[in-house]
C-alpha cells in the first residue's frame, strides 16, 4: 500500500515502554487527586458544535476539529454558506467547558460543593511543532459551589502533592487575581476597553521580557501616558526583584508590587490564599505574580500557574471562572479549576516500573507443545508474576537484550521435560 | 442558555460511582492481560480518512465519523463532489484497523512476536439504542507474527484469565474456523460467490434459530438443493444437541458435527487448540460451534466468542487475520486478536471499591479556617487515607446519607479547635 503509515500529522503512537511510563505517570495523579477528596468523572470527547463554539473556549474555539454531520448528500454541500454548516459536532479543545456543561447536567445528583478530576485527551487543530501536539491529555481538578478561598488552596494543596508524589520536589505556585490585573491597568490610567489587548500583551512578559512588552505596547499604539506609567512600574527595583526572588507573601507585600489603591478586597483575599497555602503545604510555596496574566477569557478571579526550578515553562495551571457554568445553568455557580499539563510532566517524571524480578521470560524450544509451554506459563502467572514466551532464537544474546530493554528480570530455558523452570537473572 | 445541557446523542457521561467503578475493571484487565505477557500501547483516536475507508473495517467503515478538513473555504465546499472529500480525518471505530497501521510503522522497535493490549474508546455513527452508544470503550489483545495455535491458546488462556478475575466465574470459549465454513458450505453445494451471502444469515442463528435461517436463504433465493442439504444438516440429532450441550472436543467430535471430507488441516488445527486451551486453562472451556460465523470479512480461520451463562449475548470476540497487516505493510504477518466488550462486562461485574474504612470525611464548622481545616486535612491524606471536607449544614442526616452513598467509611466533627478528629463509623 502506497499511503503512509505513519499516524495523522502531529498525533502520536505510543510504544510499550512510553505507554507503561504514561500510565504509571496517570496512576500517581489519580491517586492523589483521590486522596485529596476528589472524584474522578468522564465526559463524551465530542460535544454538540453549537456548544464548544459558545465563546467560552477563548483563541481555542477556531482550533477544535469538527465532526461531520451523518448523512450528509452533495445537496448539503451545495446549500451550506460556511463549512461549520456541515458540522454538528467537534472534538473538545479542554476540559473546562465540557465540564460546565456536566456539572448543569448533573447538578443533582452531585455533592453541594462537588471536587471533580477528569483525566482525558483534547484535540487542538495547531500547527504541529516540537513539543506541540494535535492530541494530548490534561489533567485536571476543578473545585465547583465553593466561593471562598478553601477551594483555592484545596487545589494548590492537592497539585502540590501530586508533583510532589511524582518525585518532582520544589515545584512553586505563581499565584495573581485578574481583579488586580484590571484596578492595576484602571490606576495607571488605561481605559476599560483596552484592558484585554494590552493583557494579550503582558502576557509575554516571560518571552520578551519588560523592556520587550514596553516596546510592543508603544508599537501598538497604546497612550503614552499609561504605557510610561507600565514602564516607570517594571523598572522599580522591588519589582524587577521579583525574576529572580519570591516575595514575602502577605497583603503588604502584595501591594508593594502594585499601584497604589489597586483592589483591596481582590488584595486581602489573595494574601489569604497565600499565607493559608504556605501552611496547609509547609514552605514557601506560593509567589505573587502581580504581572501573571493567564490567556483565558474566562476567568473571573484567582489565577495561577506551576513553576517548577527544572523547566522554564510552567507544568499547568488554572483559575476561577465564577461566571461560566451559569452560561449553561442559568444562575451562577462558583468555580475554579486547575490543569495540569501531562505531555510536560510525562517527560520530567522518572519513575520506577512495576517491572523487575516480577517478570520473567520462558524461553522454549521451538518443537515444545502448546500445552506444556502454557501450562508451565499459567502456573506462573498464577504465582503473581508476569510471564512472556519466547520461542528460542538460533541466537539467544540478541533476546535476551530485548528483554532487559523492555524490563523484564529473569529467564529460564524449557522444553516439553521441564517440570520447574531454572530462573536466571537477566542484565 | 437555551440549548440542552446533555451529552451528544447516544454518548455519556459518567458520574464518580460509575467512573470509579469502570475504571476499577480496566485496572483488573489491564494487570491481568500484562501478567500473561501483553503490552499495552496507544494510538490516536483519529486515523487519517483513506486509511480507515481502505475495505478492511467492513460494515463498521460506513459508521466512521468524518472529521473536517482545516481551513475550508466556501469554494471548497462548492467544488466537493462528495461529502468524504471535506474530510482527510475519521474517528476510529475499531482497535484492529489502527493496530495494524501501528505494527507496519513500529515493526523494527517491537518483538518478533508482539502480543498488544489496547484499551480505548472507538466511535460508531449508528442509530442510537438500548446498550448501543455511539462511543463506547473496547479492550483488545493481539498476537502479530505467530503463526501456530500457541498465539489462540494465550489468547484464550489470558481472556479466560481476565472473566474469572472479574468475578464472572463460568465464561466458555465458543469456538470455529473460517476455513471450516467455506469448506462445509462448498460441500453442501454452494458455489463460493454465495458464501458471504449465505455466511450473513447464519450469523443469524442466534436470534432466528435453525428455521429461520432456512426460511430466510430460500427468501433470499439461494438453490434449493444446498440449502435443503443445510437444512438437513440442522436437523441432524448431533447438530441440534450442540445448543444445550457441549461436546467433548477433538478431530472426530469436530468431523461428526460437519459435512463429510470437511477441511481436514483446518480440523486437525482447530481441534489442536482446543485441546491445549482445555488443559491449560483445567477445565472444559472450549465448545466448538459449527456454525459461529463473526461479522468481519477480515477473518482467515479461528474465530471465537466469549460466552457465560449469565446472559445470552457475547462478551467478546475475535479471530486470526492473517491478511490483513499485509494490507499495510507490503508482506503478510499472521495475527490473531481478541476484543473484550467493556461495556457489557461492566454492567456484569460486582467489584468492591478501594473506599470503605480509608475514606473519611471531616464535616467542619462554617466560621473554620482554610488554614486550620486544611492542615487537619493534610495529616490525615498523609497517613494513606482519603479524605472529602464538607462544611457543616444545618441538617447532616442528608450529608451523612450522601456520605455513605459515595462509599465513605467515618467521618468527623472538626471546628478551629480540633487539634485530632474523633471519627464516627457510617452507615
Amino acid at each position: 500500500m502506497a499511503s503512509s503509515v505513519n499516524p495523522p500529522r502531529g498525533m502520536r503512537d505510543f510504544l510499550p515502554a512510553d505507554k507503561a511510563q504514561r500510565e504509571r505517570v496517570l496512576g500517581v495523579i489519580r491517586n492523589t487527586f483521590r486522596s485529596h477528596g476528589f472524584d474522578e468523572i468522564e465526559t463524551p470527547v465530542m460535544e454538540d458544535s453549537d456548544r464548544l463554539h459558545a465563546g467560552l473556549g477563548g483563541d481555542n474555539e477556531k482550533l477544535a476539529f469538527a465532526v461531520m454531520k451523518r448523512a450528509l448528500t452533495t445537496d448539503d454541500l451545495q446549500a451550506a454558506e460556511q463549512p461549520l454548516d456541515l458540522a454538528d459536532l467537534g472534538l473538545r479543545f479542554d476540559l473546562t467547558v465540557p465540564l460546565a456543561r456536566f456539572y448543569a447536567s448533573h447538578r443533582g445528583e452531585l455533592p453541594t460543593v462537588f471536587r471533580s478530576i477528569q483525566i482525558g485527551a483534547v484535540w487542538r487543530a495547531e500547527r504541529p511543532q516540537k513539543g506541540r501536539y494535535r492530541q494530548f491529555m490534561q489533567c485536571d481538578i476543578d473545585i465547583i459551589g465553593e466561593a471562598g478561598p478553601i477551594a483555592e488552596v484545596e487545589l494548590i494543596t492537592a497539585t502540590v502533592a501530586t508533583i510532589d508524589a511524582l518525585g518532582l520536589d520544589g515545584c512553586s505556585i505563581r499565584i495573581n487575581d485578574r481583579r488586580l490585573l484590571t484596578s492595576a491597568l484602571e490606576l495607571l490610567g488605561f481605559p476599560p476597553k483596552e484592558h484585554e489587548p494590552v493583557l494579550v500583551t503582558i502576557d509575554k512578559l516571560d518571552k520578551i521580557g519588560h523592556d520587550g512588552v514596553i516596546t510592543e505596547l508603544r508599537d501598538r499604539g497604546f497612550p503614552a501616558g499609561p504605557v510610561d506609567a507600565l514602564d516607570d512600574f517594571f523598572t522599580r527595583p522591588v519589582t524587577t526583584q521579583l525574576t529572580t526572588q519570591a516575595p514575602p507573601f502577605g497583603e503588604a507585600a502584595i501591594r508593594r508590587l502594585l499601584p497604589e489603591g489597586v483592589d483591596p478586597v481582590a488584595v486581602t483575599e489573595l494574601a489569604a490564599i497565600g499565607v493559608a497555602a504556605t501552611r496547609v503545604v509547609g514552605r514557601d510555596v506560593v509567589q505573587f505574580d502581580p504581572w501573571l496574566v493567564r490567556g483565558m477569557g474566562y476567568y473571573t478571579g484567582t489565577i495561577f500557574e506551576v513553576a517548577h526550578p527544572s523547566v522554564s515553562y510552567s507544568l499547568g495551571g488554572g483559575g476561577r471562572y465564577d461566571g461560566m457554568i451559569g452560561r449553561f445553568l442559568g444562575s451562577d455557580v462558583p468555580a475554579v479549576g486547575f490543569s495540569l499539563g501531562f505531555e510536560r510532566l510525562v517527560e520530567l517524571v522518572e519513575l520506577e516500573g512495576p517491572e523487575g524480578a516480577d517478570a520473567v521470560a520462558l524461553i522454549h524450544d521451538p518443537a515444545m507443545s502448546p500445552t506444556a509451554l502454557l501450562t508451565l506459563k499459567a502456573a506462573i502467572v498464577a504465582d503473581g508474576r508476569r510471564v512472556r514466551v519466547e520461542r528460542r532464537p538460533k541466537n539467544v544474546k540478541p533476546l535476551l537484550d530485548q528483554l532487559v530493554a523492555a524490563g523484564f528480570g529473569s529467564y529460564a530455558f524449557v522444553d516439553e521435560s521441564t517440570a520447574t523452570p531454572e530462573f536466571r537473572q537477566l542484565g
